[in-house]
C-alpha cells in the first residue's frame, strides 16, 4: 500500500491504532507524519479526545483532537460484536504495527491479545503502552498523566526548586512516552527487516518517565554510598527561570568569562569581574545560587527588546520569551513555514503545523485532514476485500459506523 | 560487528557520536541501550558534562555524565589535527550513523559536512541536531535548554497557569529532542534497508519543541478565526497540581460519576452530588475550575497513606506523590528491578538504571559501564586496522589520547 507522493521514511508501513486520548495518538501521529498509513480504530463513541479536547466548531472535532490525529484514517467499529472483531482481524492480517493503550485483560476480552494476533499475523509489531510495568505492585492501576507526573518525580523536581510539588502544564508524560513508543516501533521495524518476525513491545509510562527524571537528577546518589544530595542543583535553582525586564521576560546564559564580563558591564556592575564568586567559570559554577540570584533582579531597567539588542551586540546568549500567544506569531516559525493556513473539509480554515524534522531522503508530501469519526470505515473495508452487501449488513447491524455517506 | 549476548533491536548498528552535553548523548544513549555500538568521539578536554554533571568521585566521572553515557565507548581524538580527522574518517567509513550537535560551519571546518561524509560512506545516516532550523532568523544562534524553554512556549504554559513564566527543572527540551532524534534515526535505518542509501537528518530543537507545546495547546486557535483563547484550560488550571494532605501530597482523578460521588462522600460533602456544577461528567468538565479548587483544600484532615487506602477501596484513581528521594526507594521500581546495584570498574558501587521497554524479540543483555575519557581509543583504532606503531606515533603527537594504559 505504498502511496504516491508520500515519501516519508515509513512510507508503506501500515499501522492499526486502537489507542485514544494522548499517549497512543501521539505515537501514531509520529508514524503518520513520517509516512505510515495509520488506521485509527474508534468505538462508536469515538476517541475521548474528540470531546475532551476543548473548543470545537462541530461535535467531535476539537482542536486538540485534530492536532493529534491529522494524517490518519478513522474506522469506526463496535469491537464488542463478534462481526466487528472479525473485520478488525481482516485489517490486522495485512498490518505491520498494532498500537494500544488498553489494559492487558481488556485486550484479551476483545480477542486482541498478543498470542492471538501473532498467530494471525506473525510479522505484526504489537505495541502496548502501559501505565505501570508488569512485575510491580502498581501494575494494572489506571494511567493518567497527572498520576505519572506525581509518581515519577516530575512533580518532585518542583518541590526541590520552589518548595512545592506541581505539575508541568503539559500532558508531558503521555506525550513523551508516545514519542518513545514511536521510537521503539522504528527500532522494531528495523529489526524485522532482518528477522522477518514481529514482536511484542511493552512501554510502561511510569518506568519510562522515572528513567527520564533520574537520568538527569540521580547525580550524587548514583554512587553507593551517595556522595551528596539527589538532584542537579543548577537545574533545580529557584532562580533558574526567565528573567523579568521592564516589560516582560527574557532568558540569558552568560557562561564564558567574555560573556559574563560583558554582562556585568551592561548591568553597570563592572566590579563583579573581580568578585571571587564570579571571576571565572569555576567560581560561577561553584556559586551558581548567587549567580542566578544576581541575574534575577538585574534587568528591570530596560525593555526586553532593548536588552536583547544590547546582549546580541556583545555575543551574550539570550532569547526572547514567548507567551503561547506570541509563539503563534513568532517570526522564525513563520519564516520556516511551520504554521500554515489550510482548509479542513468540514471545519473550514485552520492552522496546520508543518513537519519539524528534515530528511534528505524525503518526507511525507501529502497531508490529510484530521478525520471525522468513521470517515474511512467504508473505504478501508472495501480496500480489505469487503463487498457492498457485506458492508451494508454490517452498517445495518451497527457493527460499523460511517460518516462517509454524508460527505 | 554484531556482538554476542547483545540482542537489542539495533544490534549490529555502529554509531559515531560527536555530540556532547545532553541532547546528542540522550539520543545515542537510546541507541546504545537498544543494542547499537556507540563510539563516542571526545575532544582532549572531554564532553563538558564530565565536569558540569555535578558531584564525582574522580575528575570527569560525574553521576550525570555516567547516567547519559553508559553502554558507549569513548575515543579521544584531537580533530583539529589532520591526522585526527583521518582517523575519524576511517571509523566513519564503516559506521551506520553519525550524530552531532555542532553548528554546520564548525562541522565543515573539521571536514565533517554532510557532502564530504556522504562521499566517504554513502550508507551513512548523518544526523544533526540544531538549535533553530534553517531558513529562519534564529538559525545559528546558540542552543541552551533554557533558551528553547523560553522561546518554545514551555515557560509560557506556566505564565498561563500561575501568572509567571518559569522553566521545568529538567533539561527537558534537550532530553525530548534527543529522544525524537533517536526516533528519526530508527526511521531512517528502516528506510535504508530498502533504499540502501544513507541520508541527512536535521532536527531543530526550537521547531520540535514548539510543535510539542502547540499540539497540546493550540486548541481554539487551530481554527481561523480562533474560536476562543489559546491553551487547554483544564491542563492550565492553577489548581491542577498534587493535592496537599496532612503529611504530604497525593494526586487524585475522580472522573466518572461513581468516582466523583464516592469522593464527595469520603470528604464528607455528600450534598455536592446534587450540586449542578458537579452532578455529571459534563457539569464537572464545564466547571473544572471549581472542581479543581474543591479538591485542593479537601484532604488536609488525613495522611496520604490514609487517603490512598480510602480512595483505593472506592476505586477512585489516586497515586502517591514521590519526592526525588522517595522515587529512588519506590516499591514498584524496586519490584521490577529498575534500579540495581552494580560495580563500576573505576567508580566503585553505583546504582544502574535498567531498560524500561520490553521487547519479546530481545533486549541488550550486556551493559558496559560509562567510559573514562579515551578508555577505548586504542581498542577501537586497533579494530579499525591501525597497527601498534601508528597508534604509538599518534599518541606521541597528541593526535589521540588514551586512559587505557593505566587500567
Amino acid at each position: 500500500m505504498v502511496q504516491e507522493a508520500n515519501e516519508g521514511p515509513l512510507s508503506g508501513v501500515v499501522v492499526v491504532d486502537l489507542s485514544s486520548v494522548i499517549v497512543g495518538p501521539a505515537c501514531s501521529l509520529a508514524l503518520a507524519d513520517h509516512g505510515a498509513e495509520v488506521i485509527k480504530i474508534e468505538p462508536p463513541s469515538g476517541d475521548l479526545m474528540r470531546k475532551l479536547g476543548g473548543g470545537a466548531k462541530h461535535p467531535g472535532m476539537t482542536g486538540k483532537f485534530m492536532n493529534f490525529n491529522r494524517n490518519k484514517k478513522s474506522v469506526c467499529i463496535d469491537l464488542k460484536k463478534t462481526a466487528g472483531q472479525e473485520m478488525l482481524y481482516t485489517i490486522l492480517a495485512k498490518a505491520d504495527v498494532f498500537i494500544s493503550n488498553m489494559r492487558t485483560e481488556a485486550l484479551a476480552q476483545l480477542g486482541l491479545d498478543f498470542v492471538t494476533l501473532q498467530k494471525l499475523n506473525p510479522q505484526l509489531i504489537y505495541t502496548q503502552v502501559l501505565a505501570f510495568g508488569k512485575g510491580g505492585e502498581y501494575f494494572n492501576r489506571p494511567a493518567y498523566d497527572t498520576v505519572i507526573q506525581s509518581a515519577s518525580g516530575v512533580a518532585g523536581t518542583f518541590e526541590k526548586s520552589s518548595g512545592e510539588p506541581r505539575f508541568v502544564p503539559l500532558v508531558m508524560t503521555d506525550h513523551i512516552t508516545g514519542m518513545i513508543a514511536a521510537q521503539a516501533i522504528g527500532f522494531a521495524l528495523y529489526r524485522r527487516t532482518r528477522t522477518k518476525k514481529g514482536e511484542l513491545i511493552e512501554i510502561p509510562m511510569f518506568e519510562t518517565m522515572s528513567a527520564f527524571v533520574l537520568r538527569e537528577h540521580l547525580g550524587n546518589m548514583t554512587f553507593k554510598p551517595a556522595i551528596g544530595p539527589i538532584g542537579d542543583a543548577r537545574i533545580l535553582d529557584k532562580n533558574n527561570r526567565p528573567v523579568k525586564t521592564q516589560d516582560g521576560y527574557i532568558s540569558i546564559s552568560p557562561n564564558t568569562n567574555e560573556q559574563a564580563f560583558a554582562f556585568f558591564d551592561l548591568i553597570s556592575r563592572p566590579e563583579l569581574k573581580g568578585d571571587p564568586r564570579f571571576c571565572s567559570v569555576e567560581a560561577r559554577t561553584l556559586h551558581s545560587v548567587d549567580y542566578y540570584a544576581l541575574r534575577s533582579g538585574s534587568l528591570l531597567g530596560k525593555t526586553s527588546a532593548q536588552w536583547i539588542d544590547l546582549f546580541e551586540q556583545r555575543d551574550i546568549p539570550c532569547m526572547r520569551y514567548n507567551s503561547l500567544e506570541n509563539l503563534v506569531e513568532d517570526p522564525h516559525l513563520q519564516q520556516v513555514g511551520f504554521l500554515r493556513e489550510t482548509v479542513h473539509p468540514s471545519e473550514g480554515p485552520i492552522l496546520e503545523m508543518g513537519l519539524t524534522n528534515h530528511y534528505s531522503g524525503g518526507v511525507r508530501q501529502q497531508f490529510t485532514p484530521a478525520p471525522r469519526l468513521g470517515e474511512h470505515t467504508l473505504s478501508v473495508l472495501a480496500e480489505h476485500g469487503y463487498g457492498p452487501e457485506e458492508i451494508e449488513i454490517a452498517l445495518q447491524n451497527q457493527v460499523i459506523f460511517s460518516e462517509a455517506k454524508g460527505v
